[in-house]
């Protein structure tokens, strides 16, 4: 058995390590064409900002150990060219010179690339993405020349990170973005307050702008915005994302799904049953729609190569599909999701709701007890839990991954209040936001609350004729409070709920959704038409 | 309708809120007999330490809230002697009198009590339980006053966090356990790194001793333990365990389990159907073995006490059982588990396995990756996760809590693999402890691997005279290895695989068992017999 990986980074060094073990007697050739393998693609930005000091770990698994431990033949600088599949051989470019290599089972590892608008003066100096050790090297030697100002293309991850992390160095950056909001990962009412903090936190930010050119004698001096603005820039990043790449599949015939990634079964097969295909290179089936999606990220191609490796030398392994979870450091918060934004599930044509609960981490009465917005997308007729998305200072990543757990398994919003997780005061509360999220969904199901969205209050208001009632106390009120809205304290209403009126609407909030919660399971029953704001004042303030 | 509740705390003070909430109309009726409701218990040990610096945070709820905003009638200081179920009445201690308190609807959520063992000299002075509010202000005033030596009895919960937060006020502390281990909610395989680590902490560790006396004038002067030794001590602390307090229930004829827990159905009904019971005073069904248990944990009797609420005025809410989930900071660690430890599996009679997971929190490269050691326990037949335990210093709760979820919704270790969870070099691996733990125990159960627990390779080498390999390098090698073993690092193994015997049996270990996997894979494929020691030389000398 002869087994070919094409690419050795996550999928392809996975592939090659799994193969190994599943099969010792197999010959297996690794060609990669950049001069690394299995490389920390993930911890690039960190290493630029100097929170990975040392470039050597970046560099996970040398193509000794490959050679030595999994007697792996590991050729760098091996670009194939072409796969021929009657053949059975791929055409191999080489600094030697090009060659023929045949195989039994090829894995294609091929990853994704870039994308790099064609932009007038793209082609100048001093303008990178982030995506190999070649690209961190060639930046960090500029920043140790002295850089003046950045310019960040693309508030996507690595946009994001790569900003973070040059200014932690000190580095003047300004990150443009072209759509209205950062991280389109997210629903858009998320985007504001990570807004706010990376302004707070020293980045510069710029939506609904685009590049119109990079400017300047062979290096890069300045970026023209569409408004006309000229940014000065001594060093650019571009991160307008990344797309499969599957030029080499489907120049072979190989069939390529309409994101761009090679088409494969759950055995990691594509349309030639004795080619595999992993990792970003690779269509991934999402566990929700069920349908095909593009997704790069490490865990993916980590699990696609183990399942590709695994098969290519006779294994049956299944791969379980993506729900796309992902999770994004920005300075002092954090940011995740898992299966589908609200967006996407309406786009998705799926009959969804959403609650929001803006919680602490912990108990409040623990100190530094943190804060969150969590967001909970489910379906409105079984109760299936079908997203997540949070932003918050700590415990994000717990909640997205016991949500991710939870869809994985096809849990309902009546499963997730009744989950029982670790509380003690320094990690959660008895009511963790999760189980709050679904005690709150479940209620909406029951028939017990209805929800209106804060972002959808203003229509609304409009469309009810509704009037909208703040249920807090007179300081919180000052401190902030929503236009239009009259006061009313809890206490205040419930001693006198006749200053209402039966024959209208009401919309009801207070701080994060309980206050309002209790004012209208007691208005309802007292026969008021009644809606609650679900997240109350933080989640409405979130994107005003 | 009118509703009595008994019992004010966690699931008391649920049970009322929620009957509020969905019963405007009924009567409800709060009998406490302490001066306080819904406090935090869980809190205490940190507002001892000063953690927790402000005493009125510990106080949730107060009386007057639950007066003013859910008309709850709360009456302090009264305390319930006697259910007439015949009269549907109940029988009240008062500071004004003895009086009769009609119900249509009763909730028991008497809680449980501090188990104070029958010791010579337990009624001296400056010997306290860690439970109530009256039990804190008592402590406070002696800590106020300068306490030269304190012990704390049991190595539980309470007297374990109490233990930390004495010694973050510079008290000498000394913590007694009966048992050989500490923190018997765990495996015994866990005690020794948690002693380590109190002792480097500066607490005094003293296990396999019972207090055998008490001794002082009026106040406790001395502690004399079962071996003689006498620790001086000027307060003590009796964290011995808790009992459900269900005496009231019993003497009414209220079926009690045999654990001493009120017996409930699903509803949280007790055997009368016009009384239920919540919180640590009933009896909890577990989710893994569908047995009653006895659990005094916070979460559980917040949703008891919601479910028994909402089904007192008419709803059909379903406990779903109990995960027996719980977590414990002790100093810089934290400890956590969830469904069944190991030796409660075998006490069920269930066929199980399980595997060591050392590993960091997040990838190795990014700073501060954190540590700890994931046991996974899974059924030999289907794979279904039965229970997980860790110990580390961060991103236990993250990983117990998706394990959590995994056995409630009834996974295999093979879905385990396949979790899609957060990914970024800050927060955790693309093969994150838990999704490792799920590899390595699908792998036994494809019969990729066969595996030896650490603490059971002794008694394994013995009964099949097998040898010991240590895969690992010479450094680390001479920094510490296990007795008996033979060093033959991987990478020599496989130049050179017929230094071995294959009428032999081998046990293989490494590190964390990583390279001890690819050895044995490598090995078995060459007709070799071979074990990997799971959790190699990290799980193994956690144990020694």
């Amino acid at each position: 058995m002869k087994i070919v990986i094409v690419g050795g980074v996550a999928a392809g060094g996975s592939a090659a390590a799994r193969a190994r073990r599943m099969d010792d007697t197999a010959e297996i050739i690794l060609l990669e064409k950049g001069s690394y393998v299995s490389f920390a693609n993930c911890g690039l930005p960190y290493y630029l900002g100097g929170e990975i000091p040392n470039r050597d770990s970046l560099l996970l698994v040398r193509p000794e150990l490959f050679r030595n431990r999994f007697h792996v033949q590991v050729r760098l600088n091996n670009e194939v060219t072409e796969i021929r599949r009657k053949e059975k051989t791929v055409l191999v470019s080489s600094p030697e010179g090009v060659y023929e290599e045949s195989y039994d089972k090829l894995i294609l590892a091929t990853g994704s690339e870039p994308i790099v608008p064609a932009i007038e003066g793209a082609a100048l100096e001093n303008i990178h993405t982030v995506f190999t050790i070649d690209d961190v090297d060639a930046i960090m030697s500029k920043l140790d020349n002295g850089v003046e100002h950045a310019v960040i293309v693309g508030a996507g991850f690595i946009g994001i990170e790569t900003a973070e992390n040059l200014v932690k160095r000190g580095i003047p950056t300004t990150i443009v973005e072209m759509k209205s909001q950062i991280l389109n990962i997210l629903d858009p009412e998320f985007s504001p307050p990570i807004e706010a903090h990376m302004k707070d936190a020293g980045l510069e930010v710029r939506l609904n702008q685009s590049v119109k050119a990079f400017r300047g004698e062979n290096k890069v001096e300045e970026v023209i915005l569409s408004d006309g603005t000229a940014l000065p820039a001594d060093l650019v990043i571009i991160s307008a994302g990344v797309r499969p790449r599957s030029q080499l599949a489907a120049a072979a015939g190989l069939e390529i799904g309409k994101y761009g990634g090679i088409v494969v079964n759950e055995y990691m097969q594509t349309s030639d049953p004795c080619i595999y295909a992993a990792g970003d290179a690779a269509e991934s089936r999402h566990m929700v729609t069920g349908k095909p999606v593009s997704v790069a990220l490490a865990g993916n191609a980590n699990k696609q190569g183990r399942i590709a490796g695994s098969n290519a030398v006779g294994g049956r392994l299944r791969y379980q599909g993506t729900l796309a979870t992902s999770i994004l450091k920005i300075f002092d918060l954090t940011a995740a999701r898992t299966g589908l934004t609200e967006r996407e599930a309406l786009a998705n044509g799926l009959d969804c709701f959403s609650v929001f609960i803006p919680a602490p981490n912990s108990v409040r009465y623990y100190p530094d007890a943190g804060w969150m917005i969590l967001k909970l997308t489910a379906l409105k007729d079984s109760g299936k839990i079908i997203g997540a998305q949070a932003v918050g200072d700590k415990g994000v990543d717990k909640r997205i991954d016991v949500i991710a757990a939870s869809i994985y398994a096809g849990l309902t919003v009546y499963d997730l209040e009744n989950l029982d997780l670790c509380y003690a005061p320094p990690y959660s509360s008895p009511k963790s936001p999760e189980i709050l999220a679904g005690m709150v969904a479940s209620n909406v199901l029951r028939g017990d609350i209805r929800l209106v969205l804060p972002y959808q209050l203003e229509q609304f208001l409009k469309e009810t004729n509704a009037e909208l009632i703040d249920v807090r106390e007179i300081p919180e009120w000052n401190a902030g409070h929503i236009e239009g809205a009259r006061l009313i304290p809890l206490d205040e209403l419930r001693k006198n709920p006749e200053q209402l009126d039966k024959s209208k609407t009401y919309a009801v909030y207070c701080g994060v959704g309980k206050r309002a919660y209790d004012a209208c399971r007691f208005l309802t029953q007292h026969g008021y038409d009644v809606f609650n704001v679900t997240g109350g004042y933080d989640a409405y303030i979130m994107d005003v």
